[in-house]
């Protein structure tokens, strides 16, 4: 292990909310120093998310004060730790880690990140780094999602932007907990892919055809599909609702298609609808330390099977525009990493 | 009391579910006989409510098979019944009875309407026959959404469309438990009637003022409004949801603007609102038959007080289509009510 720290690290700095490339730069700036309960990882991969894309255009649930790193989640080794039993175990440890909190003040997107010992997962020795960048927010998301269809006693369950990285998740836990799952897609490719993975073919939907309406609400009635994950918003909430049986719920976990949800009033009132909303953070809050640890564990069982990420690209920190844009253009091809070790 | 039951009577009939003042006629109809455990009520008096507008429109939870008499509620005196103890005991009584449900055939704007014992409520001496006629609505649903709101342990409420008569009862009661009522309202005269219920001028906002959405959430912030009852939908449930509390939750029970609700994916999932139906019908199928007897001992008690509805007009059955226009465009001026005794 390599425990030379320098005095400085490459970054990528975030100057305005405005979702413009021009306002993102790659910086030379001071490695950070961990404090009390903190530990400093050398990062290896960090990807992109769509919950960096919101954070990046100022729609995410916080904003921090910039210029700021951005990066969610991400990655690596910890090379120092402050005071506290948990950050010094954690030293010369591989590590998931991550900076999703308005206390953390810079993310992943740089040589070096500074955390709390608490948002580092140690890894378990078969799980690889590349993986384990990518297992904080999609596998959690998706394991969290089935875990309220189970707990919740419903018999099936249906979802849009099927063919996301998290989508996909959901389909192969589905596969595994027996648990049928109706996917919503845009495009005939994305009906391919979801095939591939195993996906029964009469449960994968194309919300551009005709006749989608009535065949989303022919597909969910029967099969009791009362729980929906919606990452869309816009007019497919209202879509979904409609199509799902009396009493059914929708959590919206995105807004892909960057406009309101729209609801029938009647979704609501003459058959017992509801809409909320599923944020991660705010879901693993709700477990103890050692519900969060056992957690950990079973999604890093899952990472090379169920719960793994597609990655179509690996960049360096100074090509993040363009990862940025890779990325929004292309979502269901497969994650972009950005790997601080790689050269220009 | 007469007892002589003719063989026809005068009803107002509905052709088409479109809305139109031609699709209403007033017609001659066999006085029907009632089955077992049915009743058959002259009627005294029955109002137009905001579920009657969407009946008509063909909006509401169910369609009946056309023609069809509208009219969800009334009031009036049992004067034939069938089989069974309940209907035989109500013959000879005041009453206040619903139609409201996909198994009662015909409404109650005709001379006598045919209904369920279970759906009649006998008048305690002190009510009066107009004010029955709109005892189970309005009354019901002001009581069923201001105990929900005792029930969950709200603070506070806030609502729109407070100028409608159940807006009023909702000021009312609020006033009477001594839970603070935010009262948002379209127009200037209608914050006027508010303040004369003596609602607080502080919580009375007008959602056509400039700096409506910023007063409405330092009015919901500070004061925990955490429930919201919404009878507007379209951009309302947006506004409204944006300015409660974290955690908060919108009662949708109508839909006035005839728009989707919108509402903002971001107040979903990083702030844990909520937003859900209210139907009076469903809510009273989770009570008992004692539960429902007992709300309607309660109801009764408050008829002239806090549960009173303000009357516009009263008009004939030939008068309909005038009736339901008149309504319409003047929705909280008061009810407009049909009574069979009135000649033209």
């Amino acid at each position: 292990m390599n425990t030379t720290i320098p005095e400085s690290m490459r970054a990528v700095e975030l100057r305005a909310y405005d979702g413009r490339p021009e306002s993102l730069a790659l910086v030379e700036k001071p490695v950070p120093t961990p404090g009390s309960g903190q530990v400093l990882v050398r990062m290896a991969a960090s990807p992109i998310n769509p919950s960096d894309l919101m954070f990046i255009r100022g729609f995410y649930g916080f904003k921090k004060r910039l210029p700021v790193v951005p990066g969610f989640e991400g990655s690596g080794t910890v090379v120092a730790a402050g005071r506290g039993f948990l950050a010094r175990w954690l030293v010369g440890r591989r590590v998931a880690c991550a900076t999703a909190s308005p206390d953390i003040r810079d993310g992943t997107w740089a040589e070096f990140a500074l955390t709390s010992a608490q948002l580092c997962i140690p890894l378990r020795r078969h799980v690889d780094l590349e993986q384990a960048a990518m297992m904080l927010v999609n596998p959690l998301s998706a394991w969290a999602l089935m875990d309220i269809a189970r707990r919740g006693g419903h018999r099936a369950v249906v979802q849009t932007a099927a063919a996301s990285a998290l989508g996909r998740m959901v389909v192969r836990l589905g596969r595994r907990f027996g648990l049928p799952v109706i996917s919503v897609v845009r495009r005939a490719e994305q009906m391919e892919i979801l095939r591939t993975l195993g996906a029964d073919a009469e449960h994968i939907l194309n919300s551009g055809d005709s006749d989608f309406d009535r065949r989303l609400m022919e597909t969910c009635r029967p099969l009791g599909a009362t729980l929906g994950f919606d990452a869309v918003a816009g007019e497919m909430t209202a879509r979904l609702l409609k199509a799902m049986p009396p009493r059914s719920r929708v959590l919206v976990y995105g807004a892909l298609s960057l406009e309101p949800c729209r609801v029938e009033p009647a979704s609501l009132i003459f058959e017992g609808k509801k809409v909320e909303g599923f944020w991660l953070s705010e879901w693993l809050r709700q477990h103890s330390v050692l519900g969060q640890l056992r957690l950990a564990r079973r999604v890093q069982k899952l990472l090379a099977t169920e719960l793994k990420s597609d990655v179509q690209a690996r960049l360096p920190l100074s090509k993040a525009a363009q990862a940025l844009k890779q990325y929004a253009t292309n979502m269901s091809g497969g994650k972009v990493l950005l790997v601080p070790t790689m050269t220009d």
